[in-house]
């Protein structure tokens, strides 16, 4: 492993080739506002990788097909290869982050239903969003594949929705990549974690997620944990 | 008339009203970048009026519901009251404007398939681009609105398309407007005209539209009398 190459380095994890598979190294890498703001805070590639484990194993009891193969060790899972469709597909159920300030909303107002929205992974053109009809005309995916990011997105809310709730949390909002495997299935990739969703207490409102460093709140990594605990704990009530 | 107040004021038309109906006055104002550029261009009311009247009248014959009625004078028509939807519905056959810096587009390149885009008309938030998923989630229009308002943009553009090559023209993109009347229908409103169309050359590309103004090439009346000049004769061709 020492000497392998990585085939991917990204913000906040990296991959290697394990056989027909991969491995998925989180690290401790943080960064917000398209890199501008980056640190290193120990700890958060254990909890990351502790709490996308967790969840992709929900997800997957739920028919949810993922990338996800098996946890390897406290930082790395194995995956499943994919080719990545360039978009992030962001699912909305409360006001928070740029949509604010795009649309006039008041942080922290639930949505009378959820907004799905699409930006094109694209650091140079600052991931735009995109609709369907853009992403279709310019055969970033087809429409069965924007059909399917769709369905699947509303379906991982209402799962993820529940799965906080058991934790006394708010799902305000998160992203999800989808990816084609070898044998050409649509497979939800990347990971989640606090560092891809917004997650607030339910009775409090108080931030865990990734907002507490974008904010400067503090105590981020202790926060992690908070939710890894509260998640894991929720089962056995 | 002299004496009524008008009941809308815009950049470049006015609303007055005239019994059940409206009033839609153009005059030669004209705006560019939000209002940012304006100048005043004599003779634009008149060779707008006439396009749009024309084009108007075109859609209709081909079984497109709009607001219009009649042309009144030089630069008045009378139009259909109707609930404006606050959205500008744009279709682009060819890249040009915003789109290229957003999505890394060529000027001038044909598009594979024509793109939709909603943009929420809000002149404190910059009217800026929406999903359909927005819109519905924020009540701005109905999924069933939102259904008609794609179908009809698609098929009005298929008549404009053909409108234009008749004359020798590129139509690159448009935008459209949508309002409900008061028996509950959805009809096109707003104008067709150079000022809410790129028109292009079929064969030397030469920019015959508002780009004029933007781009500060100059003629810009002369250029849209010639719009008005090749697609009334063309239909004798």
């Amino acid at each position: 492993m020492a000497a392998q190459e990585a085939i991917y380095s990204g913000k906040a994890k990296k991959l290697y080739r394990l056989e027909q598979n991969l491995i998925m190294e989180f690290t401790d890498n943080i960064t917000a506002f398209n890199g501008k703001k980056h640190d290193v805070l120990s700890g958060k590639a254990r909890v990351n990788n502790d709490i996308n484990s967790w969840i992709m194993e929900q997800l997957g009891h739920k028919g949810i097909s993922t990338h996800y193969i098996r946890k390897i060790d406290a930082i790395r899972a194995e995956v499943k290869e994919l080719k990545i469709i360039p978009l992030e597909c962001i699912v909305r159920n409360y006001a928070a982050g740029a949509i604010c300030n795009k649309l006039g909303l008041v942080y922290g107002n639930k949505l009378d239903k959820p907004i799905y929205q699409l930006c094109y992974k694209n650091d140079a053109l600052g991931d735009p969003e995109v609709s369907e009809y853009e992403v279709s005309s310019l055969g970033w995916a087809s429409e069965e594949q924007l059909e399917y990011l769709h369905n699947a997105s509303m379906k991982i809310n209402n799962i993820l929705i529940d799965i906080f709730d058991k934790a006394d949390f708010i799902l305000a909002d998160f992203k999800l990549e989808f990816g084609v495997s070898s044998n050409g299935e649509i497979l939800l990739g990347d990971e989640i974690s606090p560092d891809s969703c917004r997650i607030w207490d339910k009775n409090t409102r108080e931030i865990f997620d990734k907002d507490r460093y974008r904010k400067d709140l503090g105590e981020v990594i202790s926060y992690y944990e908070k939710i890894a605990l509260r998640l894991f704990s929720s089962l056995n009530d």
